[in-house]
């Protein structure tokens, strides 16, 4: 098998572990979504697991959003390759002592979240369980798949939409104050790029990923698989407008705080020099591509050592 | 949206609220597989968890079994439609201290049983727990789907295998006791009955599903998807050799020891009455569709009240 290259820290040393173990049990692993074709159609897979207490808490979020959160999260790797949305399976785990409502109200914010991409809840399974544990996996097609490994050097970053919105309203919890609407939300129902997704990789797309880990740590996933390196402006980072209290608590510029902030699902991607934006998707120029490898981050001409989450560390 | 109707239990109430509530937004709930036409193929998909302490425990079984088991669970969802696999998709917790090697050695479980069965490990994600969990979600192609509601009156009702093995091999660790070696095997590394799903799927299969909650509750979710009475001769049932002494232990006959032993993954099937058997497939006829609708279990003549398997009860 072959394991596209992965950056670093403690959950992708994991990653790798495993795909050497696997041999050649395994299809290649390391992108966004696992490609099958069949026949005339490209199958995208991927699946995506949220437990209570690393992903989320009950006290923070609502059933519903808990699950429309987990479904989100899985539906933004089919965004991540250009892909439509054709459903998603469910794998759910609840504490026994849970009752139907709660299972109802978590698979409800699922099938909204899958409704809203275009796809259905094609099956699912239960089963009791310490915590609440939602594994979804998304099933898609794509016509013109987007890989990771695909940069160009030239090619110039760019990323959709707007960064640190859920890092603010994880902060926030985890201090004990109430987060703004806006970064709650980002945080509660995020908004996978499907169709971003989609019109990037139809418009020359070289390589793409989600923001998940954090874009800090996206980049470095993009630049070792692309074999490239990437030089990043953190003062040209699109942030959402509620972050600036949590970045003064953090002792971060906005910056740096929005690049460090995980899960906020947008899509990260490297398109042909030439490209300069769309109409269509709200989108901004953050870097470029560069011979070499890793990353660099600027602020102000000033060079910036910043990591991005992760679950193991 | 429409839910094939389940047997009864705790667990089946559960799906039947979430059904309710998914309403528009899910494709036909209640069959082993999920059926997806994608230009000339029909992809069959579906997910299965596995929960440390649920279903198994680490003190019974390695971590290569646990992984094993898991995934033959989850194919064997592709055999009772008559398909074949394509590969799985993994969604593995484990709690924070296990080291890799534990994630490398579960995973070499779930890749020696997709790889046994013709597929391949196509992706998967992995999150701290508060125990290990695995998600496994199939998936494969079909020409001819069998589904679990075209039972006929006239039918006759067919098993693969064996029962009770893994029965017998719980209900041994439950107690204390060393499981005998066939038993533990059985529960251990299970088969996926995917060559045998297929050949029944070709020769005339009007409806299958696999014994996973235990024969006794499996036989009522056939009558009631199919909308007809089924008779089941306890009698003729194929038992495994080493569940005597546990049904012993359990104060059951060794009939109905096996009918309520769940995890044998074993293909619980009707075929045309004009069937004989094969000489491809070790499996053994144990009852009759009829009119009506429920379940009868029959043992020397006289009508047992048996049932299955429930997680949550």
């Amino acid at each position: 098998m072959s394991v596209i290259p992965l950056g670093g820290g403690p959950e992708f040393d994991r990653i790798r572990a495993i795909a050497r173990r696997l041999g050649a049990h395994a299809a290649e692993l390391g992108d966004d979504c696992a490609l099958v074709e069949l026949g005339a159609t490209t199958l995208a897979l991927s699946t995506d697991v949220s437990v209570e207490g690393v992903h989320f808490r009950r006290e923070w979020i609502t059933p519903q959003e808990i699950g429309w959160r987990a479904t989100a999260a899985a539906l933004s790797d089919l965004a991540a390759t250009g892909a439509s949305a054709i459903g998603v399976l469910v794998a759910l785990t609840v504490p026994p002592a849970e009752q139907p409502p709660m299972f109802a109200a978590l698979m409800e914010g699922v099938g909204a979240a899958v409704s809203a991409s275009g796809g259905k809840v094609l099956g699912g399974d239960l089963s009791r369980g310490e915590a609440i544990s939602l594994a979804i996996t998304v099933v898609g097609t794509v016509e013109r798949p987007v890989h990771r490994r695909g940069a160009q050097v030239g090619d110039r970053l760019w990323v959709t939409g707007q960064l640190g919105g859920a890092r603010a309203a994880l902060e926030a919890w985890n201090a004990g104050r109430t987060p703004l609407a806006g970064a709650r939300e980002r945080f509660a129902k995020p908004i996978p790029r499907i169709d971003a997704g989609r019109w990037l990789a139809e418009h020359g797309a070289t390589a793409m990923l989600d923001v998940s880990d954090g874009l800090a740590g996206d980049v470095g996933h993009l630049a070792a698989a692309s074999k490239v390196a990437l030089v990043v402006d953190i003062g040209s980072l699109p942030l959402h407008p509620d972050i600036t209290r949590e970045a003064f608590a953090a002792r971060e510029t906005p910056g740096v705080f929005a690049a460090r902030g995980g899960e906020d699902y947008e899509l990260l991607v490297t398109m042909p020099r030439e490209f300069s934006g769309s109409e269509a998707i709200s989108m901004t120029c953050i870097g470029d591509v560069h011979p070499g490898t890793g990353v660099a981050f600027f602020e102000d001409g000033f060079e910036l050592n910043i990591s991005g989450y992760d679950h193991f560390a």
